[in-house]
């Protein structure tokens, strides 16, 4: 009799939403650490683990709680562990999210592989495209990454949840409202990890479009180095150009609704918080359009970059433009693309890779893309 | 024989891309004046009228060229003429274009009604709602208001041609790169007004979603009051509150499409220059953004309003709200709108015309919007 009260007790302990859960989180940076707070605020276990590159922030934290690049301090009861103490991070995780850069993603995860165990939940705040692993020159999205370093015991035994909308990590630490969708091909185990995330600050949202949500996620950090530009025209003569950018934005929403249906993805990612909301965020502020606002402003993209990388700013976006323009022509072979419908992502390109000046080749995206039919 | 060619003659004139056209625009604001700078550098004759109160305007005009609203210099060879010389300026024209705010419209235009002759075009940069002259309890958009002024001698003979999108005046006289969309019943209309307008860096789509384009250039207003809060947050406790902002974006467009489709217009217009763009440029800046924000920072809705009225500052956005929340039982009688499906109108009527707490009511509007079903 005990076993029977043994397993509905397990269950309830795992699915249920107000039962304690063992929540592992990989990365000790920006975001990964900002989970941390609706985690513990709805009374999870939560362990931290840093990367090697993490060791000063898991040093601090352990010192006094503060967070050294939030600047504040998180919330009480965290565990945090350093890169050599994974093993004992990963124990007995019901849920492990992977607050790890997509560049770093693969390599974190194969660390992890060795931990998982049938029934972990596995969420990913990484996002944008990657070279596939078997084949380098083929492009795909980061959900597919984690999909094939899974070793065969462990394929469709443990689900991944990927994250996209607007979310800046610091505002989700100091508990403003926010938005963001859960995509999972696997339903139950997106609403398991909203079951332990959300709180009447962080909303989460529901999706089974993985493939929308992670192109919207790559794609609206390349437009907004093209919104950046509109920005930075300002230096060429000192006339604002809002209209300029508020058009662009329309445009990049076009581009992200041809992209992602020739991939296979939805609609509702783009004209929800993957796509729209996200745009609209990133466009505001940050390396992105930084990025562009220079270019805009005069500098050719190639200079532009080289500057940027020198200072030792990573562009994501400037990644995503490249990656987009190699999977054009898979695309385009497979026959579920025209290269002709794109040609705000095309312009980005020859900005930026190709040096061709900023503002002339906007002008002529506006002239192209006013009216244009995007179906 | 000669009667022959003069028809040939006189039709292309009138529809011909590049020939001549004389070009009436009645309002001396922003907007208008702006429009004088793409119809100029094509070689249109022009003539700017100005109502009761752009009498300075004109005035500076006739001196020395400078508009004291943009606080530069017009293309030269612009007619100018005064409220009381309407007849004059409206000799010949092939396009009347009226540059008058939403509140002055029907009142212009029934003063231009007398001069207008069959065949001339009539555009109008006036976006919103306005109550049913026929009938004052009912809430209707402008395109009807004029439809319903034409008197009978000329209903059906003078198209009626509708701009949407983003455009800030003042960037179409610097001559800034834009986009908006002229939407007709009439296509061929919207094409000749295109014609006359086009340039290099003033771009024009086409469309035939009037309904779309007005429901989305009242409603931006309406909502960006709501973006305009998640900026004010910051005065409550110091915080950003991004992603707040961003999530609220997407909801707007969700609601601007409820209500477009409503009201039997397309949703082409809302995620193109007349909603997602037009959304973004108003919500970066401007009146509505302001009220937004005080409300957002903890003032009482009624007590904005009125200090900004106090200002003589008018919230476009403002009466948008209003009329819409008028509209809903409009819509809902007959079948076409549950306004269960506008919790984010509803939460921006509570804050402003009842004053309840916008913090706490857009945090709410956060938890109900996320994953809502808007179809």
């Amino acid at each position: 009799m005990l076993w029977f009260f043994y397993i509905i007790y397990s269950n309830y302990i795992k699915r249920g939403t107000y039962n304690m859960a063992n929540v592992t989180i990989l990365g000790a940076g920006a975001m990964g650490s900002a989970l941390t707070t609706p985690l513990r605020k709805n009374g999870h276990n939560v362990n931290l683990w840093g990367t090697h590159l993490d060791t000063k922030i898991i040093d601090q934290l352990k010192k006094d709680g503060t967070h050294i690049k939030h600047k504040c301090k998180l919330e009480d009861g965290i565990n945090y562990f350093y890169n050599e103490e994974l093993e004992e991070a990963m124990k007995d995780a019901d849920l492990v999210i992977m607050g790890i850069t997509s560049d770093g993603l693969a390599s974190v995860f194969k660390k992890a592989i060795p931990y998982l165990k049938e029934g972990m939940v596995v969420g990913s705040v990484a996002k944008g495209f990657e070279y596939d692993l078997k084949d380098k020159d083929k492009v795909i999205i980061l959900p597919d990454i984690l999909e094939e370093l899974l070793p065969e015991n462990l394929v469709g035994k443990i689900p991944f949840v990927f994250v996209g909308g607007p979310c800046k990590a610091v505002e989700v630490v100091w508990e403003c409202p926010n938005s963001v969708d859960y995509a999972s091909k696997d339903i139950e185990a997106a609403k398991y990890m909203r079951s332990l995330l959300v709180t009447d600050k962080y909303n989460v949202g529901i999706s089974s479009d993985v493939i929308g949500l992670e192109i919207c996620a790559a794609m609206k950090n390349a437009y907004s180095i093209g919104l950046g530009m509109a920005e930075g025209f300002k230096e060429l003569d000192g006339k604002l150009n809002n209209n300029c950018k508020a058009a662009l934005f329309t445009f990049a929403v076009a581009e992200m609704g041809v992209l992602t249906k020739a991939m296979g993805g939805s609609y509702s990612s783009v004209i929800g918080q993957p796509g729209v909301g996200d745009l609209e965020i990133t466009c505001e502020a940050g390396r992105n359009r930084i990025l562009g606002e220079v270019c805009g402003g005069g500098m050719p993209g190639t200079k532009a970059i080289k500057k940027m990388r020198d200072e030792d700013i990573t562009v994501e976006g400037y990644n995503a433009i490249k990656f987009a323009w190699e999977l054009i022509p898979q695309l385009e072979e497979k026959g579920v693309l025209d290269r002709s419908k794109l040609p705000f992502l095309q312009a980005l390109y020859e900005i930026l890779f190709e040096d061709k000046n900023a503002y002339d080749t906007i002008v002529k995206v506006m002239n192209k893309c006013t009216g244009f039919d995007y179906e």
